[in-house]
């Protein structure tokens, strides 16, 4: 069980810092791009299939916890089983806290204040649950006060969406004011203010509040790292969507710190990739975390030069 | 279970009209608001309490499945008790259904585009499951498509977040560009044209996207009622959040259609207020769905005038 006293933002620090990467592995377990060697002779029967998702989750945690200081499980892969998929994600939130590492669940949750109590409550508080929480924050502070809370009482966090990876992100966050001042960047100003609550800062300067920017857009987030000095970035868009380890580093500052980036598909499918072929479906998934780690850090080296 | 071959517009529209009743009501089951009656002797055991919440939804389904053609389950309301409530919430999908009602799931889920296909496989895809969906729009197409492709294969749902009833949504929505259009008229936008796409426009000229806009600004209701003339608004905020009939009113066009009013807790906790306190509370439920569904008609009636 991690330390829940602590601040959400140091203790996700001190643990980069320990692991020496900063990354993080999304557990998206999509059931048709598992190994053979897994789902093999499961058909079609879904609490088959749920139950070869668990081992596959387990397997790719004990993979990855050596090298990696966190991981994102990615709730809408075990919602889409049913009541049965959302026990394995707690499960599997159980597992990586046993394997010493810090979960960040991928849920983005977003609703009015009541409500948000609601989420708050089965997705973060408590020692069982994730350590943090994506949400969306188009509610505004209401509907986000709710997850502060439980952060500031329980030494968890939350990453509220900035800037999001995909190709369509512009239509709605590039919307922009008569300073040329775009959404995302109002929301940025936002999250900024939100996350300087009373509870949320820690040792570090950093914020248990923190921000989601895609690696998709370096430039933007080049921009985002100044105007938003206290959050922790979480950055999605490695590998599978596109970017660089280059484009990933425009998110941290001078000094290494600052963000955390994701990937998924790229290390927990790595089996499919030529050159992990040769070896066990786990042992690529190994080898895959800790060459993503090492690409970020050389970036981040180069970036700092 | 109800017909998914047919445009879910026409669905719920046919279905207010056979009930005469354009009003929801949102199962919002929070556990210390039960009646007495249910909740005595529940103790802190959470399972038990799921049982209570339970019974609780299935009488409340019982008592306004003759006034109102829809019911709202808000997830976060059963999330809040892990997988045993998610259970819970696909249980009271399927009472819904026995009873004839149409269920919007209350979900504001939202992704981008793989992720959101595993959302809308778990939550919308299947007869089994809701009727439609509340989504968050804030990645843009390539996070709608996926529950819209669902929408126009299986008569399906969904409605994005327009303008929400909380009293800081203009923190973000009110968001302005140099012709003093706002964020959530600019969503208005991209929503009317996201439901113009193949397959959703029903036989009465309504989309299978709709919009939900909080009945707690009457103001921009009015307009965006112009604005997105293709919508149905799902439209919460009256009662317990402090709208009134009449700016709920605000969201239906002329002829009395092109909105669905919900209600939750002025409805399903109704053995709260004096005037129903002498009455079994699902007799207070049943009386206080009836006199919201008399409240929203005759303040149309008075509109339309």
């Amino acid at each position: 069980m991690p330390d829940t006293t602590a601040n959400f933002a140091d203790r996700l620090l001190d643990a980069i810092d320990a692991k020496g990467s900063p990354v993080c592995v999304g557990i998206d377990p999509r059931y048709d791009r598992l190994p053979e060697a897994i789902s093999a002779g499961a058909g079609a029967d879904a609490s088959v299939q749920l139950a070869k998702i668990a081992e596959f989750c387990w397997q790719v945690l004990e993979a990855v916890a050596p090298h990696v200081p966190a991981v994102k499980p990615q709730s809408a892969y075990f919602e889409a089983y049913g009541a049965g998929g959302v026990e394995t994600y707690y499960q599997v939130v159980r597992w990586a806290h046993q394997l010493g590492l810090l979960v960040i669940g991928d849920a983005k949750r977003n609703d009015i204040g009541s409500t948000a109590e609601a989420y708050a409550a089965g997705h973060l508080a408590g020692a069982d649950k994730a350590d943090s929480l994506t949400v969306n924050a188009y509610f505004g502070i209401d509907g986000l006060k709710p997850f502060l809370d439980v952060c500031a009482a329980e030494g968890k966090g939350a990453f509220a969406l900035v800037r999001t990876s995909n190709p369509s992100a512009g239509q709605v966050q590039d919307f922009q004011n008569a300073d040329g001042k775009k959404l995302y960047e109002h929301m940025a100003d936002l999250v900024a203010g939100f996350g300087d609550a009373a509870g949320l800062v820690g040792r570090r300067g950093y914020s248990s509040l923190g921000a989601v920017v895609g690696a998709t857009w370096p430039d933007e987030a080049r921009r985002l790292r100044q105007q938003m000095p206290r959050q922790i970035f979480l950055v999605p868009g490695y590998g599978a969507q596109g970017a660089s380890a280059a484009d990933c580093a425009a998110s941290f500052n001078d000094d290494g710190t600052g963000a955390i980036v994701n990937a998924s598909r790229s290390v927990i499918f790595a089996h499919r990739q030529g050159q992990y072929a040769d070896l066990p479906w786990h042992k690529a998934v190994e080898q895959a975390a800790k060459a993503f780690a090492e690409d970020i850090r050389n970036a981040i080296r180069e970036g700092s030069r």
